[in-house]
This record gives C-alpha cells, sequence and structure tokens, in this order.
C-alpha cells in the first residue's frame, strides 16, 4: 500500500495543464506499488495513472524506464505508456517529487495463479526479453550479486532474530553464490520484478505487464529464475513443478534457452531467492513490532533457497 | 490509507455475477478512508467504488448507512448510490466480509479549503439535515457524551506521553461537557463526520458528499460543531473568523439555527474537538514508535478545544 507524498487538486491541475489529456474529473491515490506513490486520474479524456517518485527511485533512472515502456510498446509489449506533454516530455514534477502520467490498463493480477497463467507469463517473459535487445539505454542492476553482501551487512545482527541460524545460512549461501555465478550467458533487458502482481489478465487471457522500476540490463536466464521463484511455489512454499514446466516450456517457444542457460537455472534461481530473501529481511527488521503495516515475510524466500538448493538440474524445474 | 481484505480476481467476478453491471475490466484498492476496504470497480457499464465493512463497522448499522444514501439521493443530495444486486438487495458477502457496491463519484476533496468552500460545505450540512428529517430509520451516536469517559479511560495512563498535562485537562473538559451538554436541542439525521476529505468539488463548485458510515442520529447543531471544528481552523491551529462565518451563514439560510442552538455552538464545539481529540488519541497510543503508518495527530484537537474555551459566544465563531 503505498501513497508517501500527498496531491492537491491544485497541484495536480496545474501539472495537468502541460498535458493535452482534457479536465481533471477525479483522483484517487492506489493502494499498489511499494516504491513509489500512485494516483488513478480521471479526466475527461479518460483514466491515466499518475505516478511519484520517491526517494528510492534514482531521477537519473527515470530516462530508462520511461523509454524502455515506449521501446516495448513501440514493439507490441503491452505495457503503460509514458504520455507526452505539450513540450513533448514525459517526466514532470508534482509535490515536489519527479513524477510522469501513463496510460491506464485494463485488466486484474492473479492472486492464484494456476499453470496456465504461468505458461503466459512465461511467453510474455521472452517476448519482453526478445523486443528489449535494441534498446539503446543500459542501466546496471544495483540488486544483483555485488550488492547483496551489503543487504546481508545490514541485516546480519538481527537476522537470527527472525529465524536462530539464518544469519549463517545466509553466508555461506552468499559465498557459493560468488564462487558459482554464471559470468557469460546472454544480458539484456529484464524486468526484474516480474511477480504476479505486475502481470494484468483479463477474458482468459494476459493483457499486460506493469512497474518497470526494477528493470535494468542483466542475465536474461536471472529473469527467468526470478519467475520461477515468483510463479511456480504453492501457499505452503512446495514448489509445483507442473507450473515450472509450464513457464519454461513457453519462454523456451518464443526464445530458446541454450544449454548453459539451462544449466544455470539452479545457481541463478538461488540467486533469485537470495535477493528477495534479503531485500525482505532488511524491510522487516526496519519496522518495529506491532506496526500497522506487516512487510512481506522473508523466510517464505528462504524456503524457496532450500529448495533450490536440493535441485539437481533443470529437470527438478519441470526441464525439458 | 486502508485496504485491510484483498479481494482476488475471481471473488470479485463471482460477486459481480449477481448484479447487472456488466464485465470486470479493472480494480484496484484505494488510499483512502479508514474504517474499510475500498476499490475502484471498473466495468464494461462504468465505474464504481466496492466497499467491504471491516470489523470496527457493525453489520447491523449497514441497513441505516445504505438505506441513508438512498434516502438523501431521492432527495436531491448527491451522494454515492447503493447498487442494487439482481434480488434488489444492496448488502452481500466478499472475502467473509459484508460488501456493497455504490456509485463513482466525479470530484476532488480540497486539502486547503477558502471561505467559499466552508460556505459550500454550510450550505450542504443544512441541506442533508433538512433532507434527512423523514428517515424513518433511526441510530444512536455510538461516539457521543456517553462514549466519552470510556474512550478516556482507555488513554488515560499514557496520555501524559503525548504531552504532560493533556490527562487532567481531559478529565476537566469531560466533567463540564456533562453538566453543561445541551439536550434539548433539534435532533436528527447527522453526518458526524463531514471532513474535507469527505466532501466533493468540481468545477468551482460542491459535486458530492460520501463516507455515511459515522452518520448517527443527534443533535443536528452538534454535526455544525464538528463541520467548524474540521474545516475552519488553519493549519498552525488558529481560527479563522471568516471561514467559520461563511460556513454558519450559508446553513443558517437553507436551515435556520435557533437562539438555542447558537448559544449552544460553544459546548458543543468543545463536545466535537474532545470527540475527535480522544478517538484521535486511542488510535495513537495504539500504535508502536516507529511504524510505518502514522496517526493523525491528536494535539491538534487539543489546541481546537483551547480556543473553544476562550470563547464567549457564537459571535466568536464570526455570528450573525
Amino acid at each position: 500500500m503505498a501513497v508517501y507524498t500527498d496531491v492537491s487538486a491544485d497541484d495536480l491541475n496545474l501539472f495537468l495543464a502541460s498535458y493535452d489529456i482534457g479536465e481533471l474529473r477525479s483522483y484517487k491515490g492506489i493502494a499498489e506499488g511499494v516504491e513509489n506513490s500512485n494516483f488513478l486520474v480521471r479526466t475527461s479524456a479518460g483514466n491515466f495513472i499518475l505516478t511519484l517518485y520517491e526517494k528510492r527511485v534514482a531521477a537519473g533512472d527515470l530516462p530508462f524506464f520511461l523509454g524502455l515502456m515506449e521501446h516495448l510498446a513501440a514493439r507490441g509489449i503491452t505495457c503503460p505508456q509514458p504520455v507526452k506533454n505539450k513540450q513533448g516530455g514525459v517526466l514532470g514534477k508534482i509535490a515536489g517529487r519527479p513524477a510522469a502520467m501513463v496510460t491506464f490498463l485494463d485488466g486484474m493480477w492473479i492472486r492464484r495463479p494456476n499453470a496456465d497463467h504461468c505458461a503466459a507469463v512465461g511467453e510474455a517473459l521472452a517476448r519482453l526479453h526478445l523486443a528489449g535487445a535494441d534498446f539503446a539505454m543500459k542501466r546496471p542492476n544495483a540488486l544483483s550479486l555485488e550488492s547483496w553482501p551489503q543487504l546481508y551487512n545490514q541485516a546480519k545482527d538481527r537476522s537470527d532474530s527472525v529465524q536462530p541460524g539464518l544469519c549463517n545460512e545466509i553466508e555461506k549461501e552468499l559465498v557459493k553464490l560468488v564462487l558459482e555465478w554464471p559470468r557469460d550467458l546472454p544480458e539484456g533487458v529484464i524486468h526484474a520484478d516480474l511477480f504476479p502482481d505486475n502481470v494484468f489478465f483479463l477474458g482468459g487471457g494476459l493483457s499486460g505487464l506493469i512497474d518497470f522500476y526494477f528493470a535494468c540490463t542483466d542475465t536474461l536466464s536471472y529473469d527467468v529464475a526470478i519467475c520461477l521463484n515468483a510463479w511456480c511455489f504453492e501457499p505452503d512454499h512446495s514448489y509445483n513443478v507442473t507450473k515450472g514446466r509450464a513457464l519454461l516450456m513457453a519462454y523456451s517457444k518464443v526464445r530458446a534457452l541454450s544449454a548453459a542457460e539451462r544449466d544455470a537455472l539452479p545457481v541463478l534461481s538461488r540467486g533469485a531467492a537470495t535477493r528477495f530473501l534479503l531485500t525482505r529481511l532488511v524491510d522487516w527488521l526496519a519496522v518495529p513490532d506491532g506496526a500497522l503495516v506487516k512487510p512481506k515475510d522473508p523466510l517464505e524466500y528462504f524456503r524457496k533457497l532450500r529448495f533450490h538448493q536440493s535441485v539437481k538440474g533443470v529437470e527438478d524445474y519441470g526441464g525439458f
């Protein structure tokens, strides 16, 4: 749930005066997104999403994110489109924050995905990777391997309060990851956060992808590993091989995974589980006991990591 | 910010199947309302608000609230209208919660109201009081005089941690209120929470009233006192007599205040300030230090109470 910065009607009217999208009819803060403040804005021309970028998003990265959304849409990926203002720009300022207006996408995110949803997201991810191939801008992944020891250091003194022995387990895994991490796999634009709440479905099919604010240039198959973590586990944290197979098969039909990419899936999946374990752990420890807003459970990703550590090869993911 | 209960697309589709309002296109939790969970729902037939009633709202009160919205709208008050399902009912169940679908109102709430806004809200409040006169249902005010000592008891042990001496000040005021509270003024339906975020404006005029979930049967002029507290103070908590005069004059043009009602405004205003001071204090003390969600500052209402204690008569409110 996220509206960190409120916006007054006067401020919003002033902002809208620089656009050709009609007159303001209503706006409401929406309880989605964890990094930015989002408003659903209705004007006489239709519905839009206004995003105010909060401090955790570097203003210098915004041209990458907004440019990527335009680039992908021009290549047939359905995602929110930055609306151009009268000067042709897509970035403005409101309430002291960088802000952009994007088109509104119909569709719902799926709380309980099935294998068909997993296949649809696998196909969409591969299409995204292909469509991003000729995107000229680069952005290093701020949350990749190199950043994990730093996150670990923020959390380690208190991580055993979440689960005894957690500190030691993470440290061992970090050492293994540094030694085993694949460094010569195909790279390109990755979404890096394609969780169920960032994928819309409508009328039985996938209708769009949202939230490109973790997108970056990194190993393409690492993005596949993130999706395996995000889509193919059950609520009890057990891995569902049918969902995994559906996702991997659908991905491969659009963009074939090389032998090296397939062999690397276990270590990439351990890395992805570690990345979300660490960021959730840091967020968890930052919130006092009894707070109204509970952050997401870091241990969910510890259990997923345990599964990946037990995996022998791609066949255990529903391989092919 | 409030989405306490999440809703899946499957659940929502099932719920919508009992309505004639088209097919689901999207829905988003909205960061408004503090008692209930609210979703902006888009269907092929338009926009609606879905409200899930959380535990703080008694299910037995829902027919009063929903019936009142229908009653008021039939008498020309613009407010959300409960949408009837195929069986003609307005109350359903989703995700284990009582739920209702209401029409979507265009308009924005005003973060920094001026005297014109205060006049508009005074007029709308008087119209609401007149329109409610023949509403057959009754609901006692659960947050009136009788409930305040109980709220005070919840807070008193720790209220001095918010401000030294606060406990004693509240206790003295409660004793005075019990002795001086007017008990023979005209009663009827009151909104009881007509704060700026519950009043929409569009195109320079007031466009609608929302959030009737504190509405009840109580002293009409107490509702005026609540609005004086909610609309006529500056951000530094000083009373703005121009705004107060605008509100009172506009109210009186639609529904004249009797001499007894005017004379009672200071004590009613002290009561209103005490009611919001107490509920905010209880909420404030329920939240641990450093929580992500900060409740509203109770001391804002202590400063307003101080003003009302200094008032000699209705003329100090911009009287007439």
